[in-house]
């Protein structure tokens, strides 16, 4: 490419500010041209320091750039199916945060529009790009283990969010689940055909008066054949939980937890280890500078990226036949 | 106690030849007076070397023995509850291989004979006497991680039975898992409320063709509002895999597996450590002789052993529940 | 062997105690007729409890009963080579203790009674068959990691004898890195040539002051080329830490501390694991009926034991030497 | 600080390189002017894409321009000591790879210039800024372990340098050992007052030829009374080997190798895992950076850097004395 990638990032939340500092560093045939936030005045300083040309309060102002080739999609979730209706009009390559919509209809819309206009989409599943993941895809993708039986993922977060912010998450299952269901499909190769959720109100009786669960153990039938399960918490003391575990007929394969150091101390008391790395921001830095170049890479070389429209859309499907499996008190088919 | 305490043994496979070794060898308090088996000429040598005087093809013998205290139940499952009843009525201590029956009925009758007879009666649930789950116990016993939320049992075999053993055996979750409903129990300390058994056939078909499955993903309810998975595979490839994690409000713990040795081999290739210990004859064998000294000392303390009736009874139940729950792809509730 | 092999004991403490009763638990050919002990008193109950039928204050009471095949030597040091000496001469097999003596010269005086006497003779270098180091040795053995270049023993105790011990004791390198020297060996399979021994009094004054070191790190170089080093410390307080590693040219061996249990908690404050096994008692029993069963296999098939009398006398060789190194401040050759 | 600071990059080899490209990426306030190396014309395309304004053949350009703060001394060893001066004179902050120089003389007329010029000089020791090794450094420091007895290193190369690299690398006790003998200083605070290097050729015979080692022990005492050990290997086929354990009075500390991931594959054959990280490159790249934000940070606030002149020294003249020991088969005091 003989010029460089023009880039809007729409929504500067923290998210946001991880992508386009990481454009920046990271990627110097990409050039982050604009920033919108609808609080602009709050986000300048941190612009200017980054050297970001424009920053706008209406992110249209990116999507009528002409010069802009893509956009970041990092805006708030009820905003991702329209604005990516109107980038891909606009022709716009569109990276877009997960989920794309808790509305399936509208998600659909979302990816009708960008198959009419022919450009790239990318969804921000980018635990798929971890480095501990993507080993266990490889090896299940090469034979090692055989035909997968069974595959496991905790994943559990260090605290609670406050129950003001889970009233307007969607719920644990659209909200939290939804990287594990992105998971299991990416390890496995296959669809999820049936669920079953087993939850609970066991950390915080705020987020049970919100309506919402906070502990769950949701049982997985794949189109394979194969058996799942997905353990989420909203709280583990020790830190943030993120392993995998997968059964085949040639072997096993588990995942522990990164660790800040791989110091352990003994004393009289007690052998004690590093913790797991605190968050997400910790322990994933890697996979968000990850996905970006993969959703470049696209772009430059004109292929499709591994994380497609359709891999935004299934998630949301699961996660909403979980959300009903809990209601109901059944398994839910697909 | 004065006098040595007699025991009779019934049945002398693989677990009661186990048990009667063990007894001689650790307890100098206890003799093995006796010891039954249908096929008594193929055990005659065997009896011999261990210096066990009588050998009979009749466990009547046994019963009938005044001389002898307690009796070992070893023989086939459908055996147990009417030896139970019969060695109850002559006032004999009973020890008793898992599971009593599989009707539930006579699980009934079998323990209406040991209270009116007022004998001692424990049941073969060896893993409760594991260093690892015993420990883990009790931690959450002690609240080192506070409430329970989530108590996760991996019980995996190293390789599938034969087809045959299949048809008797009562089928997966009667077989295999009730070592698993047990052990839940003895963890939380609570009773399962639900069960959900998410099973298939992926190890192999002659065991679907006998109406088994070989796989399975069980989710379970506690009284104590706690959830729980078992996940039971009848073959993993590396060998025996038996582990165990829980969640709890202040902590969570894990156990892996038990290996031969801490031997760890780094090369051009790999760095490669030892597979689990590979069956439960090399995983549990100091287990099996910790429940017999619990027998014993409760014969000669005149306390109730660590493993009632009741604890007997409620894995059947579970395992009653969870084929239920297989066979109408539902959750069942106890 | 038609009949029983019959074994006297000599000397009754700890180690003693330790091998009789092993034998008797597990050694259903040997009988224990004898025991022997300066406090015969003492352990008149102990020795009724296991049903030893004589109990004597002089060992020269078994040395002279014509039916005792083999003594099992476990008195203090001192006596050590005087008693094998007499035992020889009875024609009896002999298992004795480490270190056979202090005194190079009386060594080789038992060796030589040993070999004109054509009975076995054991030494009690236990630790070669632990399972941990037994499986090192293979891997060495088989070629798993080309020609070692490299090998290193940690080897520390939980908590330092009292001074009183260490005056009587023959020092530390010949009291405690003695079993080091032999595991060296033992792995190797080549002589020790050179030692240079940088120790220090580091954990309790008092053992400077009986005129002893409880620190060392102990280098050494190899006939086949090799070099090495062994780590002790009279207090590890995290518990008995006994550890091995050898780097060879086609790979790396580690093997780590036992733990009681693979019990790992984590909470908001730590990731705590197991402390290793406390003491010799836990860490060792495997290994001390091990070397016993060896002991008599080699009786019963008349063939050398594995651990010969050489094996016996260069450990302390290689002690009085890094006595020496350390005294005088250089390496010093064998 | 109002202005960028302005730096000049002297010898762009593999390490060169590294600075530059780590200095761009990551510190906005700092500018790479220039960039000076013999081969100028091999390094031009590198500097362009990267931005580098100025590609000189001769580094005095680089020391002649007044704009330029700091310099880092990245060029052959023998260069380091002259350009230091140099750079000194000219009122130039001077980030100097290590060594310094193999000459002692030389190395205090440097630090002498240094002083003279009152400016900033921190030496290239990397691994003191490793998260493993800085929090096994902030354990001892606060105590945790109580007073240190024993430290050790394991440092071994995944594969031997050619020969050619080895006769003018100034012996590996100067090249390799030079990282370890920073590091037992960096963690023990505390001086090493003897060597004993037990070292010998069992890698590659060429390397023999080229009068150098390649496999070592080193054994090490301290001005506090610790001993210490260090282990040394030009090849580990399992690949790059960097371990660090400590012994105190009140516990022990062990650090592991770092690994690409946490997956462990467990087939019928054996449990493996991951190799350590191939070599310095993906081990310490972090370290890279992080030194170079300590460097820029004393510049701004004024301060002392870590890793001082005395820093650069101390390991030489350790290096000198084991270089002795070996050639005089004693230890060397310092």
């Amino acid at each position: 490419m003989g010029q460089k990638i023009k880039v809007g990032v729409i929504g500067a939340g923290r998210i946001g500010k991880i992508h386009a500092s990481n454009i920046i560093k990271n990627f110097a045939d990409v050039e982050v041209k604009a920033v919108a936030d609808i609080y602009a005045d709050a986000i300048k300083d941190w612009a200017a320091e980054l050297g970001i040309q424009h920053v706008y309060a209406d992110y249209k102002k990116i999507i009528e750039d002409k010069d802009i080739d893509a956009v970041i999609i990092c805006s708030s979730t009820d905003t991702h199916s329209q604005i990516t209706i109107e980038a891909a009009q606009a022709g716009k390559h569109i990276f877009c945060e997960k989920p794309i919509d808790y509305d399936i209809a509208r998600i659909h819309q979302a990816l009708e529009a960008v198959k009419l206009a022919g450009v790239k989409f990318q969804v921000g599943f980018n635990r798929r790009f971890d480095h501990n993941f993507k080993k266990v895809r490889e090896l299940i993708q090469n034979g090692s283990i055989g035909d997968v039986q069974i595959v496991k993922v905790i994943s559990r977060d260090p605290a609670p969010p406050p129950a003001e912010y889970v009233k307007v998450s969607g719920g644990m299952f659209l909200d939290m689940t939804i990287h594990d269901f992105d998971m299991v499909r990416y390890l496995t190769g296959s669809e999820v055909t049936e669920v079953y959720a087993n939850a609970a109100v066991l950390v915080d009786k705020a987020i049970g008066e919100a309506g919402d669960v906070d502990t769950a153990l949701i049982s997985l039938k794949f189109a394979n054949g194969a058996i799942g399960m997905i353990d989420n918490c909203r709280q583990a003391v020790y830190g943030y939980d993120q392993r995998v575990e997968v059964l085949g007929t040639k072997g096993g394969i588990t995942v522990t937890n990164d660790t800040p150091t791989t110091v352990v101390v003994s004393t009289e008391c007690a052998v004690t280890a590093d913790k797991p790395k605190y968050f997400f921001l910790e322990r994933y830095m890697e996979s968000f500078e990850a996905e970006m170049k993969e959703f470049f890479q696209s772009i430059v070389t004109n292929t499709e990226p591994v994380v497609t429209g359709i891999d935004g859309l299934k998630p949301v499907l699961i996660g909403l036949a979980a959300k009903k499996s809990h209601e109901e008190g059944r398994p839910v088919k697909l």
